[in-house]
Order: structure tokens, then sequence, then C-alpha cells
């Protein structure tokens, strides 16, 4: 065993986590207290106060659950639903397919609305589920890290409240790199994460509910089936009365803040320009070299990319080669998409023009020993032309 | 809201967080790579090499969950209960009443052993209860942080094997600071934390399952009620396949890593006698100044001391004048103990005989104030004397 850690310093270009902020580090460093100080009350207060700020939310209930990603949608789908409800369930990737999974495992039954992988599900689908089945609740990705695409949320939003259902939204590749409207959408749930476009460490779940679910959360006829994502408990500790639930993570919360301050700082639209930006340079440097994307325009992830592997391209000796000899890491496809698509995230910290740059390079020198015919340089100048 | 993070340097001799250790700290700082880069595999397998030395067990199920404390018990729990199935909770303080709550919760039956809050658990209870019912498992706390009581555990735990009951065993605040066998006990499914007796950042719950135990999860009939804490997939990820299941806290396993090998270099022994050391320097200064201990000296916890509170005394006061003059941490009690008892907690890096005499002197320093009458720098000489 190496007694020191010793892990190289990587240019996180997958589907998360991406690079820490050299802030949310450094401000992981504070010294503990105890979880029933009031400063830390205060440093409680300052992530709930600038979650509902990137949430777009006046959500009383917004907070970070103390766990990853998955937590978080376990969290809003197991307080929502009971034994015998419904549920309409979105899929057109692998996070909808594991919300299902969960919804079967909160004893609710859940009605599936498809859609192919890489394209959006389809409202007007939505809406023949809801007419069939009696549902409590519809739930949905608004950016599905297994395919790169960015679901539009509204109209699903305006039918969902039509048939009295609560609307669930994962927004784990989203929040903090586009908008995420949480109040003018009509979300009623929605959960994500810290390692992606927050540029903070992955172990906690930011999840917001809305005065209805809330609601309905107080008229569940039993318990919630998890003692320790029953956000009836959890809201009391992060709420005023500060009862104790679970000890916090302490330096997680400590980093999470450093993270929103960051965004903050940022601001909101500027940030999203940025990310949109670095993904139009890098789509247009993509194409350049005569590469697809594997989703269609109108729902890109400016988050996420997902590109096409070009016909006789080796999927992993080509990753390999970006981490080898770069330090770049990217995703491979799963499920359906292993050994179709790569994802290059552009995230948070992570999505500059730099990386952007390095990365088209890289990749031109690594297909040009794949034997694939391309102009050279082509990829970089289209990027900078497109940033302008 | 200030945008540096200020928090103050405590002394935390509370029931956790404990200090951190330096090294752990910076181990923290180390650069993020993928979840399924081979270097991160490598620390993975440090962590469950270096818990399974401190759990001393060969179980091969050994890994901590991306949650804290909380997430070990109800993953030990509700992998391996199922609704109609009945489990024997042993319950003796706060935390044997949350296991009930979870086992309930699981849909199954508790069959409740109690003892007073503060006396342990008497084998004799647990086999009455076993022949009365026939019960999957058997739940027991070996120290309990709100009464500061170390539960016997081999006496039960032969019994339970007896019955054909899994035998789960919650070691919280034991964990790094006093002995746990789970091989030579018999122990089926432990969970412990890692912001207590190692000295680490809270949000991770290492736990160990036998080959008992995972049996029983292999026998399911349905699904663990849990995706998020579902074993049988997190183990997935942890074992040689690496499949994805969630993204893995990794900073706060860098943590854990360096806090095991903290453990390991100190070795387990010298560990352990080194929490004695302190808690007996700390019994002999509180009873020099004429305090009481909360329990009886063969089942004294090491890591967490309860001392009754002197009459007349404020119970606030004391640990705000300790907090604000001293930087003190320590804890108050819950539950019926509220204003009786407070828990100071010797716990990894916090257990030092620094602190105990520094945590002595402040303490008779504000009795004193308290106009508490007792003979002057008793206390630390008798620590001192003790610790020989």
């Amino acid at each position: 065993m190496t007694h020191t850690l010793n892990t190289p310093e990587r240019i996180l270009l997958g589907p998360g986590p991406s690079n820490i902020h050299p802030r949310v580090y450094r401000a992981m460093m504070a010294p503990i207290v105890g979880y029933l100080e009031p400063v830390f009350f205060t440093v409680m207060e300052d992530v709930t106060g600038l979650l509902r700020e990137l949430f777009q939310t006046e959500n009383r209930l917004t907070l970070p659950l103390s766990g990853t990603g998955g937590s978080g949608m376990e969290a809003c789908l197991c307080n929502l639903l009971e034994p015998g409800d419904r549920a309409v369930v979105c899929i057109a990737g692998f996070f909808g397919t594991r919300m299902r999974e969960i919804v079967e495992r909160c004893g609710a039954t859940p009605a599936v609305v498809e859609a192919e992988w890489g394209t959006p599900i389809m409202p007007e689908m939505v809406e023949a589920a809801l007419k069939r089945h009696q549902a409590k609740l519809v739930a949905v990705v608004h950016a599905e890290t297994s395919t790169g695409l960015l679901q539009p949320i509204e109209e699903i939003s305006r039918i969902a409240q039509m048939y009295g259902a609560l609307f669930v939204v994962d927004t784990v590749t989203s929040l903090g790199g586009c908008a995420v409207e949480i109040d003018r959408w009509g979300v009623d749930a929605s959960y994500s994460v810290t390692q992606k476009c927050l540029g903070a460490p992955p172990g906690l779940s930011p999840v917001t509910f809305s005065s209805g679910a809330v609601e309905a959360v107080g008229k569940r006829k039993q318990k919630a089936q998890s003692w320790y994502l029953d956000l009836s408990l959890i809201e009391k500790y992060w709420g005023e009365e500060h009862v104790y639930h679970h000890t916090p993570p302490a330096l997680m919360i400590y980093a999470l803040r450093e993270a929103l301050l960051v965004v903050h700082e940022e601001g909101l639209d500027a940030r999203f320009a940025r990310h949109l930006r670095n993904h139009r340079a890098l789509v247009a440097g993509l194409e350049a070299m005569g590469l697809t994307m594997f989703v269609a325009p109108p729902c890109q992830l400016p988050t996420l990319n997902t590109v096409v592997i070009p016909d006789g391209v080796d999927d992993v000796r080509v990753r390999r080669a970006l981490l080898d000899q770069f330090q770049i890491e990217i995703g491979g496809g799963f499920g359906p998409l292993k050994g179709k698509i790569w994802r290059v995230g552009l995230m948070g910290y992570s999505s500059s023009i730099e990386h952007v740059v390095l990365f088209l390079s890289a990749l031109e020198q690594i297909l040009h020993g794949e034997g694939v015919s391309m102009p050279m340089g082509a990829g970089v100048r289209a990027a900078m032309e497109r940033i302008g």
C-alpha cells in the first residue's frame, strides 16, 4: 500500500465527477464544529438560501441530503409514494429506468412513458398515460446523463398539473449548468448532485419540495419506508427546531456552501451562458472534424455532449489514450449505447474554453493515429470561431 | 453572509463528531479522479482491507456506505429483513429505539428486549424473547451513545446463534476506540461511522456482513426496499466487477483511507489502550472532584463518558461556559437523561491526556463558579496519578 495518496491531476470531462473548484477544496479545510452549534446553523442557512437561488424557488423545504444523487432520487420518490400508488415514469435513458426501479421498490405501480434513448419524451404521451391511469405523480429526467438529452419540461408540467399529479424532476446534470426554474415550471420535487455542474465533491444531494409536495408527505397513511431519507424528520433538523436526526457530513456541507458562493458570484445567467458557449464551441469543433452529435440540436444538453463514435474506431483505446497521454477523462456509453457514443462533460469548473481546445486537439491526434482522415486543426479553428 | 467560512477551532469532546486528524484533512486535498479509474479501485481496496483489519473480520462484504451512521443502521436492517419477518431488538437507550423504528419501517415486527437506560441488556432476556418468537435476527447496540454503556456482546451472540438468528451489532461509538471482533464474536452484520473513534469527517458508514448474512440477502423473496442502500448492488461496485451503482463520495473515501492508515500505524492494541487510559484518567479526575459516573464501572464505555450533573447545577450554562471560555464541546443528555448527565467523548484523535487535563481544569473552574465546593486541583492530580 502506498501510504500517501497519489491520485493524478485529471481533466475530468466525463459524466461526473467534474473537477472541483480550488476554493471548494480550501473551504473543506475549515475546522469541524458540533452539529448543534449556532455557527453551524449559520452555515446551513447559507446553504439553503443559496440552493433556493439556484433552484429558482421559494420552497421552504430545500436542503442537501446526506447521500449522493441516488439518495435524492429515492428520497423524492419514497417520500411521495406509498404502496398502491401509481406513478407515471418517463424513460428515455438509464436514469429514467432507475426511477421506475425505485417506484417499484416503494410498492407503487409505474406507468411507463417511453421514448427512444436520445429523443425527448412527448408531452402528449404523458397526457395519454394520465388519462388511462390516475397517478399520484409524474417523474421525468431533465438532463439525461446517459444520452446527453435536455428534456423540455414546461409542457409536461402543465399536463401533470391538469391531471392533479405531482411533478418530480431529476436535475442531476442540469443544476448549476443550465436553467432550472422550479417555481416557474411548477416542479413539485427535484433532486440534484454536487459533483457535476457545481464543482463540489460528490456526497450530497440537494433536493427541493414544493408546498404541495410537503402537503402530500404530511397526508401519508404510513411512514416513509426509509428512515434515513424521511424528509419529515430531516427537515426538522434543517428547520428552526434543529432536532437531531443524523450527524450531518459537515465538511461536505462546507464544500457545498463554497461551491454555491462561487455560483452566486459568477451569476446564474453568466454561468449558464458560459456552459452554452463552451458546448457550442465543442460541437462546432467536433462537427468540423467530421464527427456527428448523438442528440439533435434543439435537445442537446450543454453540460454533457454525446458524440457518435466513428465506424471502425476503438472506443476503449481512444478513451485510454486520452487518459494516458492527455490526462483527460471522458465517458463511454452504457446500456444500448455502449461502444456507440462518447460522453463529453463540460460541467461547472470543468467547463472552460481551454478544456474544449485541449480536448479537441487531443482527440484529433488520437483519431488521426487511428486512421480517421480529417483536416488537421479544423476542430480547434471551428471552436475558436464559434466562441467569437 | 460571511464569504469566508470562519468556524472556530473547537476541542470536540461531545458524542461526535470528534476532532479530525490533521493527516486526514490533508488527504482530502488529493485530486479527485473518475470512479472507474484503476487508481481509484486501488484506493477502494486499501479502504476495504483496512476496514477488515479494524472490524477484525475476513468478511468479503466490508465497505463504507455513502451515508452517515443512520444509513448503516438502515442498510443492515433493510437488507436482512422483509415484510413479515420478526426481529428481536434490544433497547437500553436512544439508538436501540431507532433500530426498532427502522425494523417497523421494513414491515417487520420487532420483539423488544428492554433494559433501563444505562444498564446492560441481560442475555437471558434475549433468550426468553427468542423462545417466544422465531426471529430472523437479533439487533443490539455495542456502545450506546445516549448512555455511555458498553454492552457485553459474546453471550448474546451465542444465544442468537443457538436460535438460528442473525446477529446485528451497532458499533458506531466503539469501532476504532475499543475492540470490535466481528468474527470471534460471531457478528453477522455491523455498521459504524467515521466521525467518532476514527478521526475522519462524518459522511460514511463502514459496514460488514458475514457470509451467513450475505446468504440471507441472496435468499430474499423481494428486493430490499431501498435501492440506494441495496447491498447486493453496492457490493457489485466495490467488488471485482466494479459495476456502477452511484458516484462514490471520493474525497470522503480518501479521508477514510488516511484515517484507517493512522489507526493501522498506531496499532489496534495501542489504540484501544490509549482510549482506555484516557478514559480511566478522566473518571479518576471526575470522581476526585466529587462527581459520579452514570454507568457502573464494568460497562463504562471508554470512548464516551457519562457523568451525573450535580444537583443544582445548570446543565446548559456549564456547557455554554465550556464552549465559550475554553472552546470545549461536550454533549448533554437526551430523552429521559436530558438535564441529568453530560456526555464527554474521548474518541479517536480527541482522546488525549492533554484534553483530559484541560477539560478537568475547565470544568473545575466553571463548577467552582457555580458554587459547587470541591478540593481545587484534585481532579487533574487524580487523573495524572491514574495515568501513572
